[in-house]
This record gives C-alpha cells, structure tokens and sequence, in this order.
C-alpha cells in the first residue's frame, strides 16, 4: 500500500461538496465586488520568494531545483505571484486593477490540527489607489465574503502600522529595537513589552503610556497620544475616514481598533486587519491583509496596492465549529431494471433525464430490485425510477419516493415533468 | 524583474473567465451522470508513479526530496493518486463507486504550443463494475461532456485491447514483439508494422490481414478474422453490447471502431477509446480512458476499474479552433461619485446593489465624471450610476445605459429593480 505524503490530504466526495459550497459563494462575492478572478503557477522560482520575505523562509518551503537546473519553489503564499505576475503583464491595464484567486498552497511546517503542509487560500489584490474608499470597500469585502458562506461570529481588527511606526520613531527606537519588539506585540505579550521598552532605556511613564496605547480600541485615546507634530497624524485622519465609511456607508459596526496588529511582515504599510472566528480557539484567525508595497521591488513601476488571504481550510473549520448545516447534494433519480432485459431501456430512461438536467444514474451491477433500492438508499438518492417489462407494455415505469416509500406509476413521456 | 518559471503561464481574467465556464459544465454533467467530485495531493511519494508507469518515468516528472528525505513528485497525471485513495480509505464504499476530479498535473517536458508543464486535466473513475451498460455510460459521459461545453467536431474511436492481445497470441508474438509493435500502431505507422510482422516471421498473407484489422472501422470485418476458438470471441460480443447501447439506449452514433488504439500503457485492459477534435490537427486528442486494473498492484481487493481523463488546456483550445463564443462576464454597474461629497452616498448605493447580488463597483480614484465613464466602458460594465448632488436632493441618481448612452433619473429605492 502506497502511503498520502506527510502533512497532506484526500478530500471525499463530502467535505468535497463544503468546499464547493464556500467557494462558489466567495467567487461570486468577488465578483459583485468588481473583482475578477486570475491564477498563477504553483511554483515559482525561488528568488521569488526570498525577495520577498527573506532568505529564512527557505526553511518553511518545498523547493527544489528542476531538471534544467533552475531553483524553484511551492508557492507558500498567493501575493508576491500575483504581483509577479502584474509587473510582468498586467501594468497597463486601466487602474484600479481588482484581481481575486484561488490556490493551494504549500508550506514544510510541523503538520497540526486544521493546517496541512498543502492549503488552500483565497485571496485579492487592489492595485493602483490609495483612498480611503478604496480601503473601507476592501475590508467590508473580506468581512463581506465570510458572513455571506455563513460565519456568524466574526471580530474584525483593524490596526495601522504607520502609525506605530511613527510612535515609536517618537521614543526613538532602533530599527533592531523595533524588530524586537514585534513579535512579542504580535503575541499580545505586553507585560514583555513593557519590560524590553524599560530595557531600552524608556521611562516607566512612557512604557506604560505606550503598552497601553498597543491594547486600546479607543481611537479617541490613540487620537490623544498621537501629538501634533506626529506624522501618525495624517494616517490618523485617514483611519478615522476608513471606519467613518465603515460605519456609515458600508454598514459594518462590528470592529474593533488594534494597534497590536503588525502582521510580522516588512513589506506591509498602513492599514492593516484581520478577521477571527472566535469559535475557533487558539487558531481562529481567518482572514489577514492591508497595504503594502511590494510591486517596485519585483522591478514595477510603484503603485498602492492592499490586498487579503482567507485561509480556505479554516473557514470550513470555522462553519464546522459553528455548527453550520452545509448545503447537501442528493441525486435525483435512481433508475432500476427489474431484469436484463430491461437495461436498454433503463439506460435510455436515465440518458434522458440528463439531458434534461435531471442527475440520474442507474443499477450498473444488475443486481434487482432490492439491493439497488438499498444502494439507491445509502447515496441517498430522492426518487428511484423502477423499469419492469407489465408497466413498459403500457409505456410506463414506478416511481418511488426514497423518503416516503411512495410508489405510483406513471407514463415514460412524464417522468422528467414529476422528478424535477 | 522576476521571470515566470518555464513552461508554465498565468491566467488572465479573460483566459479565466473561459477555464470557470467549461469546468462548470464539465462538473454539472459528471453530476448528473451521479458522479461525485474528490480531490487528493498536488505531490505523491514518487513510488506510486513509478510503480504505475515504471521507472522511465522519473525522466519526466518533477520529483524531489523534501526536507524530512522523502522522494516526491509532482503527480503526471491523477489515476494512480485517485487510486491510492481509493485503496487507502474508500474500498468499504458502496460499489460501484463513480468519481470525477479536476486538478493539475506536472511533466517535464520539451513546452510546445497548448503544451505546458503544469496543466489541467478533468477526469473519472468508475470502481466496481464491468458490465457492458457501465462501459456504454462511460463513453457516453465523455462524449456528453465535450459536446456540452460547446464542441461541434468531435470524433470517438473505440478499440478493444483484449481482442488486439488475442490477435497477437494467434500469431504467437511474443511480449518483445508486441512492445516492438504498439507504439508503430500507435502513430498509425502501418507499412512498418507490415515490415516488422514479416521480420517477426509472419507470412506474407498473414501480416496483410492483420495490418489491415488494425486498420477497418468494420466490425464484420473484425468479427469474421476472429476464429471460434479465440478468447476474443467473448470480448468481441462484449464490445457489440457496448456498442448497441451506445446506439439504442444513449443515441451516440457518431463513433468509429478503432483497433489501432493501444494507449500504450500496460495497465489498460479491455475496452479503450479516445475523443479527438480534428479542428486542432496534429495533437487533437481531447480525452482518452478505457478499462484497467491497477488496485491490485496498489495493494487492493482488485476489483474492476475504468476512467478518462480529458486535457482541459486542449478542450479550450478545440473550443477556440472552432470559434466557439464563450459566454462573457460584464459588470452590472459603474457607480460614479461626481464630487468628493459624494462619496459616502456612492458607496452605500454600491453596496446595497451588492447586498442584492448586483456586480456593483464604484470610482475609486477620485477621477471625476468623463474619465470614470471612460473607465466603465473600458471594464465593459452595462449601466453607470451618476451620484451627484442636485439629484440627491431629490433622493435620485442618473442611469446612464453604457450600450445606447441613454440617461434618465430614477429614485434610489427603485435602482435595483431598473438594473436587475
């Protein structure tokens, strides 16, 4: 026997019919968005990758190097392909270019509950505008796109790195100080912050001024630490429109500031936001994005872009969690020969009922009437069509209903008219 | 400026648009044909390849070893993996068990036109049948599946390995001899197979014969070479069951006996055949399947087994040879802010159209009104929304229909009645 390789899955026809479900409702929100969908190799070269995220994240790849000597990699994310991809062909379109995808994705981690070494991400790309509308339309997107496959309980954070950036320039941390830093913030570890900034030399008030403004989600507060010379305070102004539109013209009430989001990555500026489902647990965020740049270092012309990644695993796992009754498939009609000799006509029964749109299959195993019911049964069909030579003398077939057990016979030319 | 690795592309919206289309039909008719959609890893250990299609195929495969020392690769095509599934976890189904999948595949091989090295197949599996009805559906679906999509010109070939094989034993070829032949019947390269059947031996009269069987489309002609005593006999009456319920039952006229189908592939038993567009010349194949026994080998009860697989890249292709007009996306509506004011209103009245399943989308540039019309039209949208400020007073918007230019008022609460 051949094993799955490591930290991979097979998906079965059930969980099959989730994930159709889910993304068939983000592409179509996608699409009322204006948003038009595009794809990517699965790999790329390594170089890619490493100039974008640096020479460490080799460590998290499946990269190999082709038959023609050329270092390639798994995509382990969708953005840096998709701006590759723009530089490379997309630079003249008229802007705002608005790009959606899915694809897997593959990273070499430690394999644990709901994350696999190949996932799937579903993901956008604004490029071209920096407007303040611009940005709000995207976040009630990403918010929009989770609540319309049926999550209910989302918490949307929204947070500004700009703004970070600038107040810690104002206590004049070190870009190694603030590299520090960060991933403590990223884990809400504010009593180690608050300890490595009295480190640096910061005066407790300040510390403590400052380890607050990371955990509140009151702008007014953040309004009042920012001072007037401050270059935050332009962004400020910014965000205040943001969630202004939000608010009022997008309709989402929902969020919560939070300046702790730095998601970790150099290339973000500006907004960023995330989405959790709470039910979850630990691993509960969804959905992470925000400005960024990145098109110039892939040897573009600058241009804003923002963009998001939903983990497409985790909000199935999110639906599950929260008990969410997924739309079920069911065949329409399974048709049975009650003998051999009734197969041309079964078949001829059953190609009909396709071609009408009607899903139908039939006893392939002649196996008679009572074991193709009970198999009719466990593929949870909803009607079987029975095909015996008396009710074929009068052109007729039985129909069985599979949840009542009701039978009645009817005329062959009115079959698709009761099924559908 | 970084490159896209070799071989592969990226899909525009347009290219994508066109993919979405046939994968929704093709998915739609495996349903109704009762199949049921399943996905498995994008790599496998590299034995499973190997153990299939035999250690030459390492030359043409993406393999690697990953960071934990296994041999991997990227899948060439998806029978062995959909295979290793079912043996792994799905042997316990209820039979037979119908699946369909699409997914990419990976070879490394010389890129010619319409050939990539990453590309997309569309296929199935039937596990637990042999009867002559479960073959007949088969083809049929294949057929139905390309006519469906929109081709016009397509032409079907059945062949028979089992009657090839029995052929061959009656001129008692050995396994070295047939290897010699099949890839010369493969190309339809007759006159060598002609040669060769007098190097092997063969009498002059014989190798006539049987140069000319691989050749007839008749299947007379085949049924009187085929002597009582051959095992063929029984295929051959299998075949014709097939083939009259292909005719009576299914309505697929269209079709030629093909004996010159071998497929090449050892694992194929029986019945074979293949679905050609001729618009696309030389490499027309569209789809090819046939049953053939491989669970075994994978460590399974054996049990029967048959399937396709249909090359999506080249059925878009057929699909463009035949100028075929794909159905085309617009956007529903271009929303235009004519002044900074506007905004807050424009995007409301954007997404309350979106919140009704109307493509809505909106100037986000802040561009003013004639080069936000210019960009509408450039996006192709159907209608463009003028928000401005006189209208608003009276709770109206300007419809400008982007087809015919013609404009009127209408109250806001009537917007989406008047562009659904």
């Amino acid at each position: 026997m051949y094993q799955i390789p490591r930290g991979t899955r097979d998906i079965t026809p059930e969980e099959m019919q989730k994930r159709r479900y889910v993304e068939e409702v983000m592409r179509s929100t996608f699409n009322t968005f204006g948003y038009r969908e595009i794809q990517t190799p699965t790999f790329e070269t390594l170089e890619l990758f490493t100039a974008k995220s640096g020479e460490t994240i080799v460590e998290e790849l499946y990269s190999f190097t082709d038959k023609g000597g050329r270092e390639l990699a798994l995509r382990p994310e969708l953005t840096a392909p998709v701006i590759r991809f723009y530089v490379d062909k997309l630079q003249m379109e008229p802007k705002p270019l608005k790009l959606f995808y899915f694809g897997n994705c593959y990273r070499y981690d430690r394999p644990q509950k709901g994350r696999y070494r190949e996932f799937k991400q579903a993901g956008c790309e604004i490029i071209g505008t920096d407007t303040s509308e611009a940005y709000a339309e995207l976040i009630a997107m990403a918010y929009n796109i989770l609540k319309k496959v049926g999550l209910k309980n989302l918490e949307l954070n929204i947070g500004e790195l700009n703004i970070l950036s600038s107040i810690f320039k104002r206590f004049n941390l070190s870009k190694d100080q603030q590299k520090y830093l960060t991933p403590l913030i990223d884990k809400s570890l504010f009593e180690d912050v608050f300890v490595a900034l009295k480190d640096f030399g910061i005066k407790n008030e300040d510390a403590n001024a400052l380890t607050e403004i990371l955990q509140t989600s009151d702008i007014k507060k953040i309004e009042n630490f920012i001072k007037d010379g401050d270059a935050a305070k332009k962004e400020l102004t910014e965000l205040k429109k943001i969630i202004d539109l939000l608010e009022k013209s997008l309709g989402i009430k929902n969020y919560k500031i939070k300046m702790s989001i730095v998601r970790g990555l150099d290339y973000y500026k500006g907004l960023v936001f995330e989405i959790e489902a709470p039910s979850l647990g630990a691993e509960k965020q969804l959905c992470g994005g925000g400005a960024y740049e990145l098109i110039r270092l892939f040897g573009g012309k600058e241009t804003p872009t923002a963009g998001f990644a939903i983990g497409f695993d985790r909000t199935i796992l999110a639906l599950e969690s929260e008990g969410f009754k997924f739309p079920t498939y069911r065949l329409d009609v399974f048709v049975i020969p009650v003998n051999d000799d009734m197969i041309k006509k079964s078949l001829e029964i059953t190609q009909n009922l396709r071609n009408q749109g009607v899903s139908a299959d039939l006893d392939l195993l002649r196996r008679g009437i009572s074991k193709s019911l009970k198999y009719a049964s466990s593929i949870n069909a909803k009607k079987a069509i029975i095909v015996g030579p008396k009710e074929l003398e009068q052109d007729k077939v039985t129909i069985r209903d599979m949840n009542t057990g009701k039978q009645e016979m009817v005329k062959i030319k009115d079959i698709t008219q009761i099924v559908k």
